[in-house]
């Protein structure tokens, strides 16, 4: 957890809560979100345009913050909607929004240890999973038909409640959050595994942590992965 | 999980509830049942009569349902009885009736990961066992000297109360259902644990899922198994 | 699940539940006592006398019993005293008893899944432990200095309440009971992980599981193993 050669720019977001300046790349770094808060946020730009017909968002996460608390996971807005929100809901379950009423999901408790979080979706079916460690959830069939809205923005550590505003404290993220990655296209079984165990994949090419471009606002650490 | 060739099929299960057509083989599909009803179902055809007296019944399944929801796993009935039938019990357990009272299992629970499931029975002994994930439950002695009788209807998804009818939504089935096998005879633990793994046994002579006659109703899905 | 060459004796035991002859031999047999009786038991013979100053016990077993039901695991009696029983408390806790107030241990639950269960204890410092599937519990110390009295009697099944009398429904055994094996000495933690694993191990002195001698009683199948 050294902060070596990204120390300038980690007690930089310490001290400067406001105009961030756009980084590029986070491979083998971590994003710490180290206490509540609702001014500290990551704000991811994508490879390409999101309107989507289909996706595969993955990331790995661990948090201490208790059973009950919600917590956003990943968001991403447009102007009038919530466009795609992941979310650990106050009772446990993980959840998948777009636009409206959401998608409900058992899934083993997040916790201290990381866990491997890829969740996908295709439009033509509606079909629809979380894969855990590399362990498919049950389908579930959510918003046949749909598509994603491009030109939002896409935020991890907080859920905007309006374009860019209306942050809560209580929903904020704590924790770590690294390898976020996604991709236009669903990804198959071994792919997904393959992921899960670290092992090369097709780049993410909406996301690929190791080159993603990111601003970092408010108190977000940027820490060796170890 | 592209639905691929079968999407012809999967859009004529959503659209037509009613007149089905039989289809041939699942090989490498799964049977997604995605909401509560009492009109979704799949009907099986056995390769031989259903006089037994004895059989292994190897499922994979797996369910979003909460703890306490009683679900039908499998469904066999003549015209006057429930001849063999599969539930997870509204306490968790899992339980099998053959014409009148069963027997009840406590084993692991089941969730959004899938499990795979076999029962086996004789009727000589009366001995019968689950085998979940390949490990056998404790033994039980149920109806020694029982037969199945032969000539009723197979179903998943739902439980009939009568001769094709008496659905009920809140026994139903919702989730993923894949590779039924039906033996009749006992396989022994090593068969299991070869079919727990997805090596090659004996093709199933009731049932052999990659070849299998059957029928959709309702709102089931069959996409690729990944 | 094939009962193969012992059926003569199963179904003995189906219909005589008085006068057992000796049988000799179990291995790779289970004795399977499939409901609550206060009837139904087996009696071993001992190798050699039961005055003991040391022993390791082991066996392997699988319940459906509830929770909160007592289980009597293995009864040694001789005229006045329970020389050596071992239980499954109402509380879930396994106990040992030695003519007098017991030793409790929390171990993870016995279940319908098997467990390796050994006992190992020695009059000279009264270490005593349980070994659950190869993994020693926390010595506790119980009864240094004492000695098991000889000329008793040894059920599995059921707890004589007097010699050969006083059984109860209520604490019978229910469930699968196999590999019961007796040593007059403390054996090594890698002889116990090996008799776990079903490695060769120095035989029992005091029973042998392959050559043992029982007796059955009630209502108790004798079934291979697998």
């Amino acid at each position: 957890m050294s902060v070596s050669m990204l120390s300038v720019f980690v007690f930089g977001a310490f001290v400067v809560a406001t105009s961030a300046d756009t980084q590029v790349g986070l491979g083998a770094k971590v994003l710490v979100f180290p206490y509540e808060t609702d001014f500290s946020y990551v704000t991811l730009m994508p490879l390409k345009d999101m309107a989507l017909k289909a996706f595969t968002l993955c990331l790995r996460m661990a948090t201490e913050l208790p059973e009950e608390r919600q917590i956003i996971l990943f968001a991403y807005r447009t102007a009038d909607y919530d466009e795609l929100n992941v979310w650990r809901e106050k009772d446990g379950r993980i959840s998948f929004y777009m636009s409206g009423d959401g998608a409900f999901f058992h899934l083993p408790p997040l916790g201290t240890f990381r866990t491997s979080l890829c969740l996908t979706w295709e439009s033509v079916t509606g079909l629809t999973a979380f894969w855990v460690d590399g362990k498919r959830s049950t389908y579930q069939v959510y918003k046949p038909g749909h598509s994603i809205r491009p030109k939002g923005t896409i935020l991890l550590g907080q859920d905007p409640d309006k374009h860019l505003g209306g942050l809560e404290a209580l929903q904020s993220f704590v924790g770590e959050l690294t390898d976020v990655n996604m991709w236009d296209f669903v990804l198959s079984r071994s792919m997904i595994q393959a992921w899960h165990y670290g092992h090369k994949v097709p780049e993410g090419n909406i996301f690929n942590w190791a080159t993603i471009e990111y601003e970092l606002n408010g108190n977000v650490m940027v820490v060796d992965d170890d």
